[in-house]
Parts: structure tokens; sequence; C-alpha cells
């Protein structure tokens, strides 16, 4: 974060916030409440926290309308509607200021098929393979050793990190980020029984991705079988996350690390996953439904809301006692049954 | 799919099966009953579907003795044995149709070190690395950025996706498929206890894959101690999925994405395990047996048969109040077996 | 292991262990117990295996000194007071005397940007990338294919196998290993809800890797949000591990394959964590506790211990019946509550 230097008026301006205090007020860096020092400017994020308002050293503080006053009386702040989405606008902003851009153009040590498409003002970084077919929009970040399979498309302004698989045919919209060991376009997981062995499905599909996604690093989205595996616009997807042939994501669902979904699921819009839900497959889930962590999705949802399914941790003794317990759970509710007639 | 025109006839004699209606029908695309059209050839891969050979628009469907009748009344069909196998069958056709084989030959920018034996009909693909001992055999296609190590040996046939790390003296046999991202060698996790610090194993096993194994984008399969990590012909691993070192996974199992099995795990042939099952070490599974998603293996399993072990999902307030209770769960069994002495 | 041939003299001393038996008996492999043959050396690591010292055919064993005499009865032995621990260091010896060491300097093909920082005794490998201000330390070894960014460091004698991507400004100690596909300093997971949709939090911050670190392939670390996130000294990971933003792992910590650790959990010294654990973020866990496998962990633990929380697996039949009784838990034990009031 070195480097940057901002006055407190700029930044209000810029959030469209109204500063209280003197606007003069310069910061150097973005820091957590309890970590700020005298240079930072800091925000708070929720009401739970409106202690650490009194105690922090930022020099500035973003807070809420219902702060205003606490925040007012510590010394300088911008109040915003939402502080929240006002800091996650300041460290894009910040971002701007102290991330180097890529050059546009090829890096000499690039391969490029003949026949690939790229756009003027996109920049292919060192050892990167586009195939033939392929079309790099304009402003696209294609990071070193990224592989572009034949007849990939990656959207204006879209960046791959490091070490990106695009498989054949497939295809990301505008303004998305992939992380570095994501696979877009492996073959989805699909064997016929043959007496005994499995005989490979070909798929012939691809993986259609929308705008303003995010793919966190070595996540995996399969190619569907015979259509496109979709993720619509604006899906969120962190670390090591499976996504399996002819699933649809709708739009603005967003799931944790480690999260697996099975072929042929459709997942609704603004749906979200806790870390290490697994969701099995050709079942469907409405729009606005929250799964929590670690939680095995069985059957559709037709309702939202939340829900949940992991056993509770105890200290292993307990533990050991419940799981043994479970085992008979259906025996202790027939023996709760005969006590109940006799009584 | 783009460019296939194939006539049904012809399919027919392809995929060994009787043609009902009229031989010279051609298609274009293979889809789903519900969404083919009158261009694509179809197919019902179990009765449960039979409803949707009445309203599909397929210019031909592959179905069962079973569905004869019914097919034969809405239009062209062919009649095999197993259609869901003939439909894996015609993928596999279809794929052979329009799927660019790379050219023989070592890329211009590939790395092969001396002493590397590369088959004159194998292919190496841009910026990958071949080091010194490496056999690759006839008709291998090897990814750009692939690194194949020291010694290792791909066998004939043999693709392996971008991005794909074989490790030292590791070894996989004919027709394999190794998606992207995949790690073949890495260490397997072993560390002496130390006065509280971990002295670090070795790992001087290698791995050794067998025929016809198809290995699933991001999966690890580590290196064994001091024998080899094993996984015997037509294994099929999809995403994501870890193997620990010193692990023997029989013929013909495949598991699905997410699946963890820790080190020296001994599992037999024609098995399965769902999405997120984890299969701790040092345990022996025979033959046949089948691992629901999400369950934990933690101890021997020595007959075949269906095992599963997953909390069920529910609205998160009914999950609460069930999990609260279940951390009683051996205490009420106490509570319960006083009452019946009472009773 | 081919290669090697070793006295069992020089190996005691080696080991600093006391030799029984002739000291001029060659050794030529390492072999578990039951697999040894009349030219390995073995070693006894728990009494449990006790009876298999007397059917092995192994022409040495590293024993303790309870072992001693069953030991000296069949053979050469050597003694050891941690015979696992002498094994560790002995597979260590044994690899160094057949590991070919990369040669130091930058190969022709790699990628370096004007501005990094090579020791000369480091060796970047074929096809790397190392951006400017990068500073890779004495004895580092850099694999194939690995794009260190702007600002890294790769500490003295670190090892980084092919494919590792470590982000701007990540740093990594001496004497790491890191495995292939691993993804240091991706974004961590951060969003901003605004009206349905995710705007996303920069993330500022980088990684900071102790010494004596060893991260397993595919694993990802995500650089934090404002600060670092850490890994300290002897932090030990395995294959598929997820680390969120501004999460610390304590010195000498060490998870299992498939762990995830969700953003800002703050995990204490000397734990553990089995296969598929999850740990929610925004938590503490103190030093010394261990977590079994499979286990959610929903809030802080503030005493050493054991925590488990998986399902009891069973066959189908039976975990249905239990299952389905489960999610009546709450509903049978106000039964049981009425039926205690009667009695």
């Amino acid at each position: 974060m070195s480097g940057v230097r901002a006055r407190v008026a700029d930044l209000a301006r810029l959030l469209g916030g109204e500063l209280l205090g003197d606007p003069g007020i310069e910061v150097q860096r973005i820091a957590p409440l309890e970590a700020a020092d005298a240079s930072s400017i800091s925000f708070l994020s929720h009401p739970r926290y409106q202690a650490q308002l009194t105690t922090t050293l930022a020099a500035c503080v973003i807070v809420g309308p219902a702060a205003r006053d606490v925040a007012a009386a510590r010394g300088a702040a911008i109040v915003c509607a939402d502080p929240y989405l006002a800091f996650a606008r300041l460290t894009q902003w910040w971002a701007a200021q102290t991330r180097r851009v890529p050059a546009a153009g090829v890096h000499a040590s690039a391969v490029v098929e003949e026949g690939a498409l790229i756009a003027a003002s996109a920049s292919i970084g060192p050892l990167a393979c586009i195939a033939r077919g392929a079309r790099i929009g304009p402003g696209a970040l294609i990071g070193s050793h990224a592989s572009i399979g034949e007849d990939a498309e990656v959207g204006p302004g879209t960046r791959l990190a490091p070490h990106v698989s695009l498989g054949a045919a497939c295809r990301i919209g505008a303004r998305g980020i992939v992380h570095s060991g994501v696979v877009i376009g492996a073959d989805g997981f699909g064997f016929a029984p043959d007496q005994g062995r499995w005989e490979k499905i070909e798929q012939l599909g691809a993986v259609h991705i929308g705008d303003d996604v995010e793919i966190g690093a070595n996540t995996c989205i399969d190619r569907g079988a015979l259509q496109d595996t979709v993720l619509e616009d604006g899906v969120k997807l962190d670390n090591l996350v499976q996504i399996g042939h002819n699933v649809r994501v709708g739009a603005h669902s967003a799931f944790a690390g480690c999260v697996g979904v099975a072929g042929s699921a459709r997942i609704g819009r603004h749906c979200t996953a806790g870390g290490g839900a697994i969701i099995l497959g050709h079942l469907e889930i409405v729009d606005h439904v929250h799964i929590s962590a670690a939680t095995l999705i069985t059957r559709s949802i037709h309702k939202p809301g939340v829900y949940s399914g992991a056993f509770p941790f105890d200290d292993n003794a307990a533990w050991e006692k419940n799981a043994a317990t479970l085992r008979q759970l259906h025996a202790l509710r027939d023996r709760l049954r005969a006590l109940e007639r006799k009584n």
C-alpha cells in the first residue's frame, strides 16, 4: 500500500460522503480500527464495533449516519450511507493508485497461434499460449503461463492471473477476474458403465461465463456434456470450488472455498454457500437460498431461506458418546414410543 | 459440435443398433430429449424419462428394446441393448469428427532435456518441459506448460492437458487422460514429531498409474513414502481429488469431485465415492463398496454395499434445535433408560 | 531409491544410534517391515508392530530401547531413542544421495524482468517468470513454470516445485518447500453487498510465510485484505488446503489434505486438523488444539484438546433410518420430557 498520500477531503468527495473535521488531514494507508495509526483511514462496518471508535488511533474514520456524533467527537470522519460499501470503493481507488498495469501488447515469450484475435489494448503476459481462433477483448490482461484454448473468448477488461487454463470454445465476459490455477473447461465427469468398466462420454459442450464474474484460485468449472455449463453475471466463486458439468449458477450467487456442485445442478440467483458445502447433482435451488458451511444438499430447495446440516463439534469424548448413541437413534425412538404407549 | 452431419443409418451401423424409420435422416447435433430440435439425435437412458419421448422434437432417438414401440410411433429411432452406452460411443465418434489433433513432434518453444525419449508420433505442446530420462510413448499428447520430471513415463496414446505436473519417476500407462492442473508425484505428507517440531520424512517412492485412467482437473496424487502410490487400470477420478501417499485404488473404481483419501488407505476394485467423501488412512475397503457423498470413512469396510454418513440438511431453525439436542443425545439415552426401568 | 549402498555401521553413526550385530552388512533400500528383503533396512515405529520384527526379512532394523532384545535376537539392529525420528533422518540422507540438484543459475528459457534480484547460488528453472523487484535467496530452487510476482521474496534454500504462483509482495522464509500448483497471494474473498450485487474489496495485504514451512500441492493461501495473511515458522500444510485472507496459523501447526480455513481465523501453535476439516472465520483457536477429520469448527476454542464432529458412517439403510429420526430429535426430547413429568 506504500506511496499513497490522500487528503480526507478528496476521499470524502470520491466516496460521496460528508466530511466532518479538518479537510486537510492526510492518510497513507487503510487499516482496521484496532490496527490503525495516526496515518490511517479506517471504517466502522457494523454497530457492534462502535466501542472501537473511541479507542482507535485512526486519523479518519468512515462511518454510517448512526455513528456520526460519536465519530465527530473523536476527530475527522466521513459519513456515508453504507460505510462498508464506501470502504470497498476506497480499496478500489487505492489499488488503482498503487498497482502497475501491464503494458498492452504480446510479450515476446508468449506463443500465439495464427488465427487468434487479440485486441490492441490487451496484454498477453510472458509464456502464455493463445490458440487459433481465440479472441482476447480490449483491455484484457492475460497472465503469465496462461493457456487459452481454440476458439475461447475473453471479454473486455477481464483479467486472468498466471497459470489459468481456459479450454477450447469456453467464454468469459467483461470485467471478470480469474485467479491462478483456475481450470475452465476440463471434461465433465461422465461415463457409461459397461460390464464393470467405464466408457467415456465425451464432453461436447463448453463453459459460458457472464460479465463481472470472479473465480478463486484453483477452482474448476467443467465443460458441459452436450450443452454449456453456465455462470451468470456477477457470480463470485472462492478458491478450490468445483462446478460440475451442465451446472447453472444464477446471477450474483457467491460460493465460499471448497464448495462442490455436482453435475446438472441448477442454482438460483442471489444464493450463497458456505465453505465446504456440497450440492448434489440433478436438483434445483431457487433464488435467495443460503446454504451453511459444510452442509450437504441432497434434494431440490423450493423456498428461499437458510439451510444447514453440519454435525455440531464438541470435545472428542463428548462427541464419541453422542456419535455412538446416534447410531442407535432409530431404536431409541422405538423405545420411546413403546414407553409412551404404556403411559 | 459444429460441422458434423450424419445419416442415422450410418450411426445405427456405428452403434450396432437396429434402425427404425427413414435411414436418410440427417442429424447435426446430439441433445438431451427436452432440448433437442429437428436436427438433433437424442437418447432415452432411463425408463423414467419415457414420457419425454412423445414430446421431444429430436429427429432420431436412441432407445432400449423396451421403448421400441413408443419410439417407433414418433419417428426415427435406433434400438440398442444399452442406450446409455450407445450414447457414450456416439459422443466418442462425434468428438473424433470435430476435434483437431495436435501435430506430432515437439513444439519449438518446448524445453526437452537431453536424454528424454520421445516417440516420433507423440506431440509435445508449446512451453512444455520434458526432463532427462523421461519417456513419452507413441501417440501421447503433452499439453502446453506441462512439466514431466526425470525418468517419468507417459504411456501410448495418453493425453495430458495443459499445466499438468508429472513428478520424477512417476508413470502413467496407456490411453490415459489427465486434465489441467493435475499434480502427480508431489511429496506425501509425512513428518516425524521432534520436540514440537516436524522433521520431514523424504518421500522416496513414486506414483504408478495403470492404463485407461482419467484424472480430473487440479487433482493431486502424492508419491509414496517408500513404495509407490498406485492407481490400477480403469480408475476414474474427478476434479480436486486428493490421493495421499501409499494409497492403492483398485481397478475401475471412480471417485467424484473433492474426495480425499488419506495415506496408506487400500481401496478395492469397482468402488465409488460421492463428492466430498473423506476416507481416512491405514484402512482397507473391499471391492464393490459405494460411499455416499460427504461421508467420512473412519475404519475398514469388509463387506460390499452402500455406506453413508452425512447430517441431513434442514432449514436452519430446525437444524439448530436438532443439533443442539444432539449434543445431549447420550444424556437423553440415559434418561430414557431410567424411565424404562421405572415402567 | 536405486544406486545407494550403505554399511549399517555408517548409518548407525549417522543416526546417533547403537549398532547391534555385524557392522559390515550393506543395505540398498529402506522398506516397511512387511515388505523388506535381505537388502533392506527397516524400522519399528510403534510397539504395536513388534510381532513383525520376528518375521521381517530386513537386513537391519531401527528400533527403540524397549525392542532392543527382540531385535538383537533376529540380526542387525540400530537402537535409537526415537526410531521414527531416526527413520525420518535416514530418508533425508537417502534423498540427498539420490536426488540431482539443479545447477545454479537462470535457465535460458526463463523470463526475468529487470530489477529482480537473484542470488548467484539460486537456480531458476526452465520457463519460470521472475518479476521486477522479486528477490530469490541463496540456494533457492525455483521450479519450471513458476511465477514469482513483483517484489515477492523467496528465502534461502527454499524450493518451489514446478507451477507455483507466488503473488506480488508475498514472502516465504528459509528452507521452505512449496509443491506444484500452490497459489500464494490470490485475492481474498471479500465483497460488499450493494443492492443485490457484490462490490469487490480490493485485497491490499500480502502473504507472509515463515521459515521451514511446507505447502502441499494445489493449496491456496490468499493475501490479506488490509494486512498480511501469516503462516508462522514450521507450519505444514498438505494438498488442496484453503487458507483465507487475514488468517494466522501459529508455528508448527499442521493441516491434512482438503482442510479449509475461512478468513480472519487465528489458529494457535502446535495445532493439527484432520482431512476435510473446515474452520470458520473470525474465530480464535488456542495452542495445542487438535481437530478431527471432517469436523466443522463454528466458534472459538479456548482450551487445548481434541475436538470432533463428524456423522458416524453406517451401512446406508441404518444411516437412512437414523438420519430421518435425527430430523425429529428435538421433538423426541420434548416427548421424553413429557414422559418424565408423568412418571
